[in-house]
């Protein structure tokens, strides 16, 4: 990477935590090149609007998003496994310490569903294709035969999301302890709903 | 009503409906100003500060809460018609016009999860109450052998939580026009799998 890109890669990798925590309508260039210690006008040379950076920031995080919980679950045997392997994938996405706020794109749901423009259009985009991943790799393992044709692949996606939904808003807003432990036995019962 | 009362009231109202769209921390005392007609002075004379301003906003959602969805659910028997109001009384909630952006709650949740103050208080203390009439709820369903003592309560509570958030994901940011139909599935194999 030539210093330029290290520099952009930094200032993303810093933008994403900070949205993580205040959102992404809260991140202010301003406040971030205090953070980085780079000069306002040095900040815009990289990103030319706040929406610019917004966007560049929900790609940044999908592509780690991609990195540590897609491409490992989808590298596993269909079926429980790789289902499995995507619910322990997005538990452990929250908890990564690059997110020190929990899930980017929980936030930026909650704070663009009412906020109509290029922002909202590419996170739309990009929850659309997470909860696609989802009904596929479900759809992948009723067609070998390892879960019931009954249960439709959009059911078990949205109520997969459901359950880490809730388990984001008990575990980060209530500070429940026993979240993730009921999140799990959540998922145990859909999985076991699913048998063929 | 005071004169003076009706204008406390009219600001909340507003600010309300601001804040569903907005979230708490993008309510502006000059926008709520400008949209009310009243001097921003006006609006000071009302609310002290901006965190007055939300946590009465958070009261009055959860007075409105209390009146149209707690309320009407517990004057139901106990067991399924109980619990099945309390999720109907969330949906229509949702779509109360006097939330255009949806669930003030969910938004807030998001917004709040790591901004720690008397605001994200509030907010906790309003949504742990939430989660603990589901619980008791269903509690009291089981005292009456309505449903089976091997369902924890905290774990309907948290799937129920579930079921919701997702509903408001797929709908609201997804545009979904399938998610209500799938969540109301979701929630009868809750019930079902509650069973005695």
């Amino acid at each position: 990477m030539t210093k330029g890109e290290r520099t952009h890669t930094a200032i993303l990798n810093q933008a994403t935590a900070l949205a993580s925590q205040v959102g992404l309508t809260g991140l202010s260039i301003g406040a971030l090149a205090q953070t980085l210690d780079l000069s306002k006008s040095g900040l815009f040379a990289h990103f030319q609007s706040k929406e610019a950076l917004q966007i560049e920031v929900l790609d940044h995080a999908a592509a780690r998003f991609s990195e540590t919980v897609l491409r490992p679950a989808l590298a596993q045997p269909r079926g429980v496994p790789r289902m499995q392997a995507l619910f322990d994938g997005w538990i452990a996405w929250v908890r990564d310490e690059a997110l020190p706020g929990g899930c980017v794109f929980v936030a930026a749901s909650a704070e663009l569903d009412d906020q109509p423009g290029p922002v909202r259009d590419r996170l739309v985009a990009l929850q659309q294709s997470w909860v696609a991943v989802i009904a596929t790799s479900f759809r992948k393992g009723i067609e070998s035969g390892l879960f019931s044709a009954d249960v439709h692949p959009e059911q078990f996606a949205q109520d997969m999301v459901g359950v880490l939904l809730s388990l984001h808003f008990h575990s980060r807003l209530l500070n429940d302890a026993g979240a993730e432990a009921r999140a799990r036995r959540a998922f145990a019962a859909l999985l076991d709903g699913a048998k063929p």
